[in-house]
Formats: C-alpha cells, sequence, structure tokens
C-alpha cells in the first residue's frame, strides 16, 4: 500500500520526531504533579505516577514508529528491543530523569533518537510541561518553543577554570571514577548537580560548558548526542569510544574543552 | 490625595504580588539564556546577565511598592533596606538561584514577602520562563499558571523512612552542619539537589517532603514561609525559632516529619 497523493509519506526529520514527542507529552503530563489526592488514594504499589507516564508515553512512541516505519528497529526502556540489526534503529527513553519527575521539577524530558547504520543520526529531547523541544542532526541544532525556533550554539571559548560542570548527582560516582569527577570539578569554576537529559541541552544551548556521568545506558544518551554535535559539541565516552551506546559519558561545548577534561579523567 | 472612584486603590494581596512579579518576570526574562553571541562581545567583567536581571526585577518591583504603599519598608538583595521598622516591610530577592539562572535552568525564582508586625503575612514565588506564580498567606497556597488556579497542599503522610528531600548543593554544608545533614538523609529514602527556592514550592505542592538548608538570608526565605505554611507544611530554623529571618531553616510538609527531622539535626 502507498500513501495517498494528499497524504504526504512520513520521512524520518524533525517535524516527524516533534509529532512523536506530542503524543509521549500527553501521555507523561497526565501522571506529573498528579498531587496529594491520588497518591493517598493509592495504598502501597498501587498508583506509581512515573511508572504510569513512563509506559504510556513509550507505547504512543512505538505506536506511531510502528505505522510509519514497520520495518525500523526499537529499543525502549520500557518494552525492549524489537527488529535488532535494522537499518534504522529508533531509541526511546520515555521519561528520562525519573527522580526529577517523581519532585515535581520540570527538568525530565522524553527522549527520542534514530541511530542509522552506526551513526546517531537524529535526535529529540521533549520537556513537554514547560513546552521545550530541543532536536538535533548532527550539523544543526535548535529549540522549538511556543512556534518559535532558536539555534543551538555551544560555547566555544572556555577553558575549564572558567567552565560550568554539570552531573546529576555526586552520589553517581564510586572509587576511581569518584575520584576521576573530583579532579575535574576541582579545576572547573564551578559545579550543578540535578538535570538529567537537561544538563545536555543546556551545553548545547551555550549556558554550560562540561556534563560527566557514568552507568548510562544506550536510551539516555543516543538522543542526545545528534543535538550536542549540531550545536558545535563533543560527546564520547571517558575512554573516547562513540557516546551512543552508553556507558561512561564526557560531553563539552568544544574539542578543546573535551580534550581538557579527557586528560583529568585518565588520572 | 486620594484614590480616583475608578481605580481601585491597592492592596496588599496575592492580586498586587501578581503584578510585581511580572513586572520584574520581562526585567529578568530579558537577560535569561542570552546566549552565546552577547557572552561573546563582552569582555570580562563587562556584561554579567545575572546581575543585570538582579537589578533590572528588583528596580522593577521596588518602583511599583513605592508607589503604591510609600510608607512601607522594603529589604532587597540588590539595593538594601530602606523605612526600618515600619510596620508592613517587603523583603525582595529579584533573581533566587543564580546558579540555576547562570546554567540555563528555569528553576531560579523572583521572591516578594511581606512582613507585617512579626508575621510572614504574604509571600510569592514567579519563575517567568515557565510562566508559574507560587502564592500564599499562611492559610492557604495556590499555584497560577496560564489562567489556571491549582491549591497547594503538602504530604502529610510522609515519615521520614519515605521522604524525599531536597537542598540546594551537597557542599553548603561544613563540619557539624555537614554531619547533621547527613544523618537526615542517611534515614531517608532519597535526596535530590539544585532546586534553591523552586524546592520548598515543590514541597508546598506535596511532591517534596523535607528541604534542608543553611546559611539563608531573610530574602531567601521570607517570601517562602507563607507559602510554606499555608499549604499546610512547616518551617523553621534548626533550633526551631521563625523561618522568615533566614539562618539555618528546615522545612518539612507535616508537623510529624518536622519533629522527626529536627531531633536527627540536633544529633
Amino acid at each position: 500500500m502507498t500513501a495517498s497523493p494528499t497524504v504526504p509519506a512520513p520521512s524520518r526529520d524533525f517535524a516527524f520526531l516533534a509529532a512523536l514527542a506530542e503524543a509521549a507529552g500527553a501521555e507523561a503530563l497526565a501522571h506529573f504533579r498528579v498531587g496529594v489526592a491520588a497518591d493517598n488514594k493509592a495504598g502501597p504499589g498501587a498508583y506509581d505516577p512515573v511508572t504510569a507516564a513512563d509506559r504510556g508515553a513509550e507505547a504512543a512512541i512505538r505506536r506511531l514508529i510502528e505505522e510509519a516505519f514497520p520495518a525500523d528497529g526499537i529499543i525502549g526502556e520500557e518494552f525492549g528491543a524489537v527488529r535488532g540489526g535494522a537499518e534504522h534503529t529508533w531509541i526511546i527513553d520515555p521519561i528520562d530523569g525519573t527522580r526529577a519527575f517523581l519532585a515535581g521539577l520540570p527538568l525530565w524530558g522524553t527522549l527520542i533518537g534514530l541511530v542509522t547504520g552506526d551513526r546517531a543520526a537524529l535526535g529529540l529531547m521533549a520537556q513537554p510541561y514547560i513546552g521545550e523541544v530541543f532536536l538535533g542532526d548532527g550539523r544543526s541544532a535548535e529549540l522549538r518553543r511556543g512556534g518559535t525556533i532558536t539555534p543551538l550554539r555551544s560555547r566555544q571559548d572556555r577553558a575549564l577554570g572558567e567552565a560550568l560542570v554539570m552531573s546529576t548527582s555526586p552520589h553517581l560516582f564510586q572509587g576511581e571514577e569518584a575520584a576521576a569527577f573530583a579532579r575535574v570539578v576541582a579545576a572547573s569554576r564551578d559545579v550543578r548537580y540535578g538535570a538529567d537529559c537537561y544538563a545536555y541541552c543546556m551545553l548545547a544551548a551555550g549556558q554550560v560548558d562540561l556534563v560527566v556521568e557514568t552507568g548510562l545506558k544506550t536510551y539516555d544518551i543516543a538522543a542526545l548526542v545528534p543535538i550536542i554535535e549540531g550545536a558545535g559539541g563533543v560527546v564520547t565516552t571517558w575512554d573516547g569510544a562513540p557516546a551512543k551506546d552508553g556507558g561512561r559519558i564526557v560531553a563539552a561545548g568544544s574539542r578543546a574543552l573535551h580534550d581538557e577534561a579527557m586528560a583529568l579523567l585518565r588520572g
């Protein structure tokens, strides 16, 4: 069956990503800040808002991908992997930053990435409560909000001594990894915690210079790579391998700052 | 001169607070996420977005208060104190959470409190990028956003073992204070960092159970007291004194949780 002439065939682009995020956002917001009443009504374990939001949002995204691109692979945090080995694979974290979600803080996001062949080709982070959609394709990146499109460009001029560093939590790191992270923080201007995927988008927006984390899964980072790179930033593992598969991640606004951070992480 | 019959005299209420916040928000947003271009154009020290936002927002608030209530006292972070000893004193932090502001994170807020006699009578926290205004008068509290008003009610049923704790940064505490904070965190379910005034509003909204901080000034907390208390929460210093003058602060969703936290903070 081919598409009717009046309905354009879907393509793997920013517009399709934004449509996925819109469907997911409605599901997630239905469970965000549900309040004391809903919380009290449920017995222990009866209603977990973040699990409900996670499942509802991922199901909405998968439904639209299956309709538009039934041969593509999908990897999602909640419902696992299908069609491994496909040329195009969609990588989904419906609610990245579940602890922010539970605390009512609008710094969680829906992450949707597209890996084509071996390349993180396209990525989206959407924060539906604020109404922000961050998009990137590795060559450019933009923020869409309320009909306005703002190009994203990472800061290129900050040495580590002037850099603002972010990480999800100081408790993320143990042993040698904690020592490596401490070396980077000690050499930087300032560190802030608690922003999950939002921190990488602020790096792309030229507000934050360095994000250092460990223990990431592919669905925590694959969608962010084309946004960071599209804004002029650099993101790899601490060993310099491609970031899209997860692990220990270091993202920097510029190549020079990435080099500085890598030297300290290696010790 | 009395007010003309067609223009109602201003009163010290939620509507007046919201009008102050609107004027301040326009000033603050003009300097939020100003981006790489503006940042690069300025030489070192030439343009500091957070200082510009702080001064513009506080000046806008003071102008409106001086017009409406010329006999009232004002204490502001940027421009100091006038008319000490007045019956009504407005306490202003134009940008609480300057580090969040600099990182591009929309968790900073404009704080405006009214102390009448010895009581923190009225308070507002506004986050203009998200479009949220939190208001309280000690008996009730509400969130206004986009024409919708949501009553705020803190969680009443969480013991410390189930509590979500927030604080601005783990690096806030030194020595005995660090040990006291560590005791509370160890007894809680989870801790998150990095939300400044936003954390107290999430406590009022029933999302966060406990906020523990130190070194606060009166303009960091006076506006939040009527919001927390209006939502059913309890906020004092670690010694149990009124919170509105600042110092070491502990806010809890319920009286019972406040008692539990106080016992551990005292050691």
